[in-house]
């Protein structure tokens, strides 16, 4: 019986590294949408929701079956736990790719004009961000997230100045208003993202030093009889 | 012990009330900060937020002692890890006030503009939903549950809506760009919540009716042997 909770496990974390994958890729689409201007990849996105939200929904039951097959040691409980909070994270990064194909579709219906964020680079630290703290979960490494935690002052400052420069340009020529606004709101989905990915971080930190602490006291005890 | 296990479960109903109560407050004194102009609520928002991200804690701690006491049957299981979910969207709901009085702090060093969006109106509209969503939880009320996800097509047409008059705005009287952005941002954090409180209602929808398909067969067996 052990024995399946464990492969259970081992199952939980496969399924999260593959949500992690999907919300990835749908962040690496929506860009990719954006740079080539390309309508197909933004419908690739709207799809790709599907996927995310039937896996989220896998995620949450087999958690929730794990809880039920028996009692789970403390450290195995925030694990479990964890593990819901982190999907539903993972799935809202999935509906800023969407929000992002969005605004790239609606580009799509302007005139091209250039624009001085770079957001291709903004994606890939954002993308980064999700993977390294998905990956600090899964290896329990607290270190790890506290980097994550580092990187979303950069991403903060990244949106901070395109709001500047893009204010600067719509004030110079209002007639690009409409696709300014557009990156400007794409900007501040990639910020969402590693925000999202920021939230990880902090659950990681949170459930790994907790679990630490209560491994001095020994993890098997009930919670709510350790000491305080 | 059973009435132990319950006694908790109605202290984690109360915490979570609670939290919603937080969350509501912090959306309501940066929209009257906003209404106002008024710098200490802005900063009475901030405050709050510790106050926000300490509930929070005590919610998931308070949880995890739970689920760790003894075996919950599915039914308790479902409402725990539900508590949890919404409990992160709560905090999250915290984090949007944060943004609206962050943008209110930056509105009162511009001169103030008449702008044709009523932030106030969306504003209770998101709160009242936020409201309904965590009721509809409390009550087990999918139903109620369901009226909150037509309220956010309310909300996302509101937002759309001052999108279009503030980009004409804008494209018309380039000076005031930075403040009409300033409100762009609002209108979206506010928008942010409701996607919150939508989060909240779809949770629910999806405990209460597989709790109900459970119940059917047997609400205590392990929730990996059920019929799929």
């Amino acid at each position: 019986m052990r024995t399946r909770f464990h492969q259970g496990l081992e199952e939980l974390k496969a399924k999260l590294l593959a949500m992690g994958g999907l919300a990835e890729q749908a962040i690496e689409r929506a860009t990719e949408a954006y740079r080539r201007r390309d309508l197909k990849l933004c419908n690739a996105v709207h799809e790709g929701e599907q996927a995310i939200n039937q896996a989220e929904r896998e995620i949450d039951e087999l958690a929730l079956d794990l809880l039920a097959m028996q009692q789970p040691m403390a450290i195995d409980l925030r694990f479990i736990t964890a593990v819901i909070k982190i999907n539903a994270d993972l799935e809202r990064v999935g509906d800023q790719a969407v929000n992002i194909a969005e605004r790239v579709t609606n580009l799509l219906t302007l005139p091209s004009v250039d624009l001085p964020v770079d957001i291709p680079r903004m994606a890939a630290t954002v993308s980064g961000m999700v993977r390294r703290a998905l990956e600090s979960f899964l290896q329990g490494k607290d270190d790890l997230a506290e980097a994550v935690l580092k990187m979303d002052d950069i991403v903060d400052r990244m949106n901070d100045e395109a709001y500047v420069m893009l204010v600067r340009k719509m004030h110079s020529n209002p007639e690009i208003t409409p696709q300014a606004l557009d990156v400007l709101l794409i900007s501040r989905n990639l910020e969402r993202v590693a925000d999202h990915a920021t939230n990880i971080a902090e659950d990681v930190i949170f459930w790994v030093r907790g679990a630490d602490v209560r491994h001095h006291y020994g993890a098997e005890e009930s919670a709510l009889e350790k000491p305080q």
